[in-house]
Parts: C-alpha cells; structure tokens; sequence
C-alpha cells in the first residue's frame, strides 16, 4: 500500500574518480526513482547552478590550470557547493525530493584534501561551511582500479583532456585509496560498488543499497 | 645614509567602502615608495592574477547576483585572495618589494563576516586558510561618512551600478562601523585615515603613517 503520508526529502551523492560509471548510474536511479513516483533532482559538482557553472568553468577550462593552486581550488569547489545547497539541494530536500549529486563534499576531502595535501581540519571547516547542516544521507563510491579508469578518460577525451583529467597516475591513486578510507571512516553512510561490473550490476547494487539504507517507498 | 641591507618585503593592505578614495592614494603612495627606489607591487582585490580576475567577474557582474548567497560570496573573494597570495603577494616580500593591496583579508571580515552577518570563526578561520601566513604589515582605512561614499559612488556609476554598489546604505554603515572596530581591535596594525580631507592631506597623513609604523628606508 502506498506510503501517503509526505515524503522526506532525502540527498544521495555519488563519489568516484572520473570514468568511473557516476552519470550513467545516476541516471538510472533516478529513473527507478521516479517510477515510484518520487520527485528526483539530479544535479552536478562544481556547477548545478548558474553561479557553480560558471565557476566550473574557471576550474575545468582554465587555461593555466597548472598555475591554479590547491586553496584556490578547494575554495571554489566549496563557492560551487555552497551555492547550489542553498539554491538547489535544500528547498528540493524541503519538498520532499531525493536529490542525486554527483559529487558532493566528500570530492574535496578527497581530492584537494589526501591528493593534493591539503591540511584535513581547514578543508573539513571549509566544507562544513559550505554545506550547513545539509549532510549527504547515502554516499555510493563507485570504486574502479586507477588503469582503468585512466583508461576510459582517455578513450572518451576527444579533444584536450580537461585540468583534472591531466593529473597523474599517483593523484589518482591518492584518489582511489581516499575513498576506500572514507567508507571505512563512515560506514553508516558511505557504500562502495565495484565500478567493474556489467552496468547492469552496477545498478541493482546500487538500488539494493538504497532500499536497505533508505528504503525509499511510493511517494 | 642610505640601508644598504637587503630590503624587507612589506604587505600594506588598504581597506574603506567603495568611495573612500583607495585608488588614489594607492597610487600616490606607489610613487613616493618608487621615488625611494623600492620595488612596488600594486594588487586589487578580487583580481590581480588571471584566475582571480576571472573570479572577480563572477562576483561584480554576475547578473543575477541578488541570488548568491553570502557563503558563496565569502569562499570566491578568498579564492581570489589564496590565489593572488601564492602567486604575485608572497613572491613580490621574498624579492623585498612593498606590495600595496586594494583590499585584503579584512574586506571579508567585514562585508561578509560583520555585514551580511556570517558567523565570525568559520569566517576568520577561511581568511587565515587563504592567506596562509602572509599577514598585512600595515592596513589602511580610509573612512568616510556612508553618505559621502554613496554619494561619490552614485557620481562615478557611469552605467548600471554593479552588485557590491546596489547594496542599501544600512549595509554600508555596519561596513563602515565594522572597519572602526577592526580598527579598536588590532590597534598596531589599523590606522584609521579621515578620508573627507583633500587628497593630499589624506596622502601626507598616509606617509606619516607608514614612516612611523614601517620606517621605509631607501632600498
């Protein structure tokens, strides 16, 4: 029997190092999602908001990238997220929508915090910052051994591969263990998938996770 | 006798509304500084380097820029600034020049931290993240009246106003009383100029200032 009474807002974000699998699963859950008629709102870091695109481009397209250093770079990732909290994810969660990130806060614990060195305490101030109190429900680390999803960026790059897709193999690997260390930092919230299977599989891992988690009802 | 030491790198910040006059005296002070044959570097905030210029870009002409949030807002400007400090700041004192900054790290103190009421630690704590150790030797309020920086602000806007001039005049009070009390607060580094004297006792005065406090010797 349907659920009738309002639905909680719920946020789930999704973590990985590129080329993982983020965008195609996202999309699929929110399509199994809405088909129980659930409100889904899917957005993207940095960006989701005119303001966050804008300040993706400077971050992604910048044609010095290498001169960006990493405070510069933590800070306007958090400029992004903290706009599009507030803009986006919050009056969506208010509503009673799941709210699908690719990327959240944990990208900068991982990335410009463990990749690039920067000092945990002022990044972990700096996010909470950004965010308030609108903390991720569920994360899914879509996890993918450092080769191969070097492997599949530079199959997709068709033109010059973009600033973060430049790093090397090690930042990624800093990456990759980042996330393992986070799910088990939190293991109440964050799940990793192996991003080497069938997208299939993928996908009923990951609905299998978020029933048990969340378990999300008919709106 | 002239030093004939190594000169120090000096930071002189300068901080005041929007009509103060910073422009100006920064200009008037470059010059006496060049004439002793020191090195001047002259930076603005936000801006001074490519990114941060980009930056700066988002932040005054963004056309919808009611809709950033003071959060936002805070984590851009000290993008701007962790960048302009790595890059052009902390280089410019290792060579021995006085760089002179339009606006420094208690410009968000005050216009997103005592103005748009952001809570003062996580403000501080972003700035001194930011800034990393490269402290103002010296800082520089130009203070006006709110009703004379309005007023030369509204003379200067040749065309639309841009977002940091659209703001009310009870925003440009707790701007103005804000900077008083960095003022009271750190009484060895702030002086306080009166800004409704003619250019050139506001300049004297500034010159007095900066040889009692910073001694600056022939390079």
């Amino acid at each position: 029997m349907p659920n009738k009474s309002k639905p909680t807002g719920i946020l789930v974000s999704f973590e990985g190092s590129e080329g993982s699998g983020k965008s195609t699963q996202i999309a699929r859950l929110a399509q199994r999602l809405q088909q129980l008629g659930r409100e889904v709102v899917a957005t993207r870091e940095p960006g989701g908001t005119e303001i966050g695109e804008q300040i993706r481009n400077i971050i992604v397209h910048n044609s010095k990238g290498d001169e960006m250093c990493a405070e510069t770079e933590l800070l306007l990732f958090t400029a992004a997220r903290a706009q599009v909290v507030r803009e986006v994810i919050a009056p969506a969660l208010l509503r009673g929508a799941v709210v699908l990130s690719d990327r959240y806060l944990d990208s900068s614990t991982v990335y410009q915090g463990i990749a690039r060195n920067l000092a945990p305490d002022p990044v972990n101030q700096i996010n909470r910052f950004a965010v308030g109190n609108v903390m991720p429900d569920m994360t899914i680390v879509i996890d993918v051994p450092t080769e191969v999803s070097l492997a599949r960026i530079r199959q997709r790059a068709s033109d010059l591969p973009d600033r973060m897709e430049r790093e090397n193999i090690e930042f990624y690997k800093k990456v990759r263990e980042g996330y393992l260390l986070l799910a088990q930092q939190w293991p109440e919230r964050v799940v990793v998938i192996d991003g080497t299977q069938s997208p299939d599989v993928i996908e009923q891992e990951i609905w299998a996770g978020v029933q048990e988690r969340l378990g999300l009802a008919r709106a």
